[in-house]
């Protein structure tokens, strides 16, 4: 509670005469070691170097992308290979976000060309409902611009940030503006912009606005120019676009590495399915989750006329007899105006709410990529001896919906001497970088996978021949950065995740132990394979048996062997 | 470079003519194993269930405050705990820097009072220079808005966000405004404020403004009502408080933790020395730290009227003698006015300026704590055996300086089996969240302990009675994330501070390897000392001593032992 001024001062005066020997008994009990200076005895204070009105000068707005040019390792720019590589993952999520917004089954193009040993473009060009004019110079030159943030709906992009930043680590690099086509059908015309960001007015600066000739019927291509890095390995653009390509079966992904030309090779990682994802709904916010300061803005701002509509309209799951029920619990006349309802009202409408019996949130805002498809995708990722996957059923954390999806593959080609392969997924975009961050490794690590046959070393990722592969797909995925590498632990999702991993943990455990007993009964099935001539052969001495007999007997007694041991 | 439209026609047919055959030569090289669906016949696509024209209608700018109170995790605000934690330090952050930037000596009084269960108010009073009346509403209720972050000077905060975060998360949480009472000096009016941030606009609404009495002659007191949640530990506030006060020997800090009154407890941590840290100077930017994008910017925005006087006025360590040489090897005219350079130019004098030998950034622009103060706080924080601690020499990431410091204590009252305790600091405040993506726990856990005679299993912190206090002092900490809790693992970082903990690990070592000798060389007395009886007594018999002699041979031996053993 905010303390009244006099009573601030009351009790401003009221320590200065008690505050004493209570400082003194605690600096003993607690920081004894630590010596204190003496008091001057003038305790009076000097004026000040420089005062208020001096620092006052200094203050002054910090426009966002200056914030993020300064501190662009927070979205992913921290050197010049992770730059690369998120220019890619940017271009490459809106890509497919738009053309699945539309129903099209995305047909993306990926180039990176090399100009200098630092210096790189990147072209992102996909079949997408294309952008209308008025839009693009926001959308690219703008950081926070989009459509993405506003809505409770599952996309790969949800900040309004990346492009633009892609976009603005280009101009710091190079001072060269983001160049975009883009036209939005066959009978219309193609737009080629070239802009930067202002970044000290986080605005655009168009450059160039013309209408061009362009073979594509519809679509966008943007490129960027930037200093970068072009390297392999786990965090590579050619990893990147291998693991977009597993979790999006229904893309095509045309894959242009640089010095394709000299190579001949252009990549192309084709559909396996001709299913767009199904189409998920925007979703209200569901009342569990929701602040008080949060319904205090929802009712200064609804356009319902009272209380109970704006419960109704405005969430879901709230039905006519749960607003009703709310509203009574907390003693609130259901015709009250939102906008009139003060903070008490509120509060007790929240706590009225956090009280209620409210269905959990629809689900069919989320789609999953499905067990066959994931079970395809890991086949064709690996050669394995055994696969599994799950889709668990959607939940919530924080009033979001959200779904794990575990797929696993064991044995064949993979290594087992070393810790496992670990893919993590976030609506579908790999996610490469803060591993260890994790709430996906988390849940991992935390499972025992050593009562599912396997190595783990204490704390640590299993060892063994195995790929996991885990998706998270929300409304809202709760990122640990702006750069979208890792996910939040909240307590909710690493649940799921754990629920989901045992539950492919245990189908690998009876695969193992399958495959051990297997081994076991050929160890000990040559074993007395070994010695059943022996055994004919003292039946022979023993019972004076002819050659003939003695054949017999070896020929029934491995019959019986393979009768009995039947595997 | 960006295609020009007709270039990119070209290519685009040229593509659309060979790309099938290349395609399915790609495929089969890399994606054998992926079955691409058989093409339809009829490829031609349906129109798509939504234009551009129906997608742009949700496009629209986010707030920057929508967009942290969103993401509010990447503050440090991800649960209750952490809040309450967050909402202190950076209350006390901003404390400390105003009493340094106006050279007082900071005294410092944070109050947790516990109203609910789950419900706290967090109060945090400075005897500061106070702020103008016109700025409180801005920096208080206003994200991105501060005096820091145009700057390159060494402080604790730089963004313009914590206050106005925990502000707004409270406002978020409880729907209560953030209040702030605040007098610039004694004969000035002192301002009570209440003020909420309107998230939409990122804007303060001012709910009360008015003079009010209060008995404190200068200083600034900010109370903000929250959820939260008090608990022990690592991450606790009374950790926090007793680390900061650590870190800042010239700051007395009082701490009422919730329920004081009950236990009747309120901690003084008094300062231990009454030098203010060294007034860090304010710099300008290395030439050498600068992008190529930010230099056309700086040439657009110059009040200088030639490029010669703008590279020797913005750029710090940029002599007459440089700017000529740079200008010369760029072969651009020092009287070029900077607004008219191309892209060219500037490109040729940023790869000029590359090649150009130029002094290190200025140093005085950071304030160590100092080794004398180090070892004083780990004294007083443990009773060990030995202590030893480092201020490395100022040097420079990106441009920006910075410092290390380390200090060690070893032995004594620390536990011996466990791993070393970490405390890590950046420009004098702890980090108590992220240890594992900390450049400082890298450079921790990339250090041979075991040459320096402690335990370290492979990878991770050594084991032993060991505390580590690790500091890093600049004038941009590169942070991993707005919350400020880990340092981003920059080569040069990560290298001062492996020379900072190798410097202390050889003295620690020395110290360890004497002790050891020690007790070696105790362990051989006492078996000598126990035979020496045995042998008096033997030579009693070979010689046939008496009694008195052979109680003399017992003297002598041992005199001598001990003159040769004298440790």
């Amino acid at each position: 509670m905010a303390s009244k001024p006099q009573a601030g001062r009351k009790k401003a005066r009221a320590r200065s005469t008690t505050a004493k020997p209570k400082q003194a008994k605690a600096a003993k009990s607690r920081v004894s070691k630590r010596k204190a200076v003496a008091k001057a005895p003038t305790a009076k204070q000097p004026e000040p170097a420089r005062t208020a009105k001096d620092l006052a000068k200094g203050q002054r707005d910090i426009s966002v992308s200056e914030f993020f040019a300064k501190n662009r390792h927070l979205l992913g720019f921290d050197n010049p290979s992770k730059a690369l590589l998120t220019t890619v993952k940017e271009g490459v999520d809106n890509a497919l976000d738009a053309c699945e917004e539309a129903s099209i089954l995305p047909d993306i193009r990926v180039e990176i060309r090399q100009l200098s040993e630092t210096r790189f473009c990147i072209a992102i060009q996909d079949n997408g409902p294309g952008i209308v004019r008025a839009q693009v110079p926001k959308i690219f030159g703008r950081l926070l611009y989009g459509s993405k943030f506003h809505r409770l709906r599952q996309s790969r992009g949800q900040q309004g940030i990346g492009i633009s930043a892609a976009g603005m680590y280009g101009l710091l690099t190079t001072g060269k503006p983001i160049v975009i086509v883009t036209r939005t059908g066959p009978k219309k015309d193609a737009h080629h912009f070239e802009l930067v960001i202002d970044t000290k007015l986080n605005a655009p600066k168009v450059k160039r606005d013309e209408v061009v000739k362009w073979d594509v019927p519809r679509g966008t291509r943007v490129e960027i120019e930037l200093e970068g890095g072009y390297r392999g390995g786990q965090h590579s653009v050619d990893a990147y676009i291998r693991q977009i390509s597993l979790a999006n079966p229904h893309a095509q992904i045309t894959y242009v590495p640089p010095k394709a030309e000299e190579h001949g090779a252009e990549h192309v990682f084709p559909r396996v399915t001709k299913v767009i994802p199904v189409e998920t709904a925007e979703i209200k916010p569901h009342p569990h989750g929701v602040e008080l300061g949060v319904l205090m803005q929802m009712f200064r701002d609804t356009k319902a006329r009272n209380v109970r509509s704006c419960l109704q309209n405005d969430f879901s799951r709230v039905s006519s007899r749960t607003s009703g029920q709310i509203l009574e619990a907390a003693k609130v006349a259901p015709n009250r105006r939102p906008s009139e309802a003060g903070r008490d009202e509120v509060e007790r409408i929240h706590n009225a709410i956090q009280a209620a019996k409210i269905m959990a949130p629809p689900t069919d805002c989320i789609a999953p990529i499905g067990e066959t498809l994931i079970e395809a995708a890991l086949k064709s990722e690996v050669s394995a001896e055994f696969t599994v996957s799950i889709s668990r059923r959607p939940t919530v954390y924080r009033g979001n919906p959200f779904l794990i999806e575990v797929g696993l593959a064991y044995g064949g080609d993979l290594p087992g001497d070393q810790t496992i392969t670990l893919y993590r997924y976030a609506n579908r975009v790999p996610l490469q970088y803060q591993q260890g961050a994790c709430a996906i490794t988390k849940a991992v690590t935390s499972t025992d996978w050593r009562s599912y046959q396997m190595q783990q070393p204490r704390g640590a990722l299993p060892v063994g021949p195995m790929l996991l592969m885990v998706h998270i797909a929300s409304v809202w995925v709760p990122f640990t950065s702006e750069s979208k590498e890792a996910i939040a632990p909240y307590p909710e999702i690493i649940k799921e995740l754990r629920l989901g991993l045992q539950e492919c943990g245990r189908k690998v455990a009876g695969h193992i132990r399958k495959q051990r007993r297997h081994a076991d009964e050929e160890k000990k099935r040559a074993y007395i394979v070994k010695y059943i001539p022996q055994v004919a052969v003292g039946l022979q001495e023993i019972l004076d048996l002819n050659e003939k007999q003695r054949d017999k007997i070896v020929t029934e007694l491995t019959h019986v062997l393979e009768r009995s041991r039947k595997m």
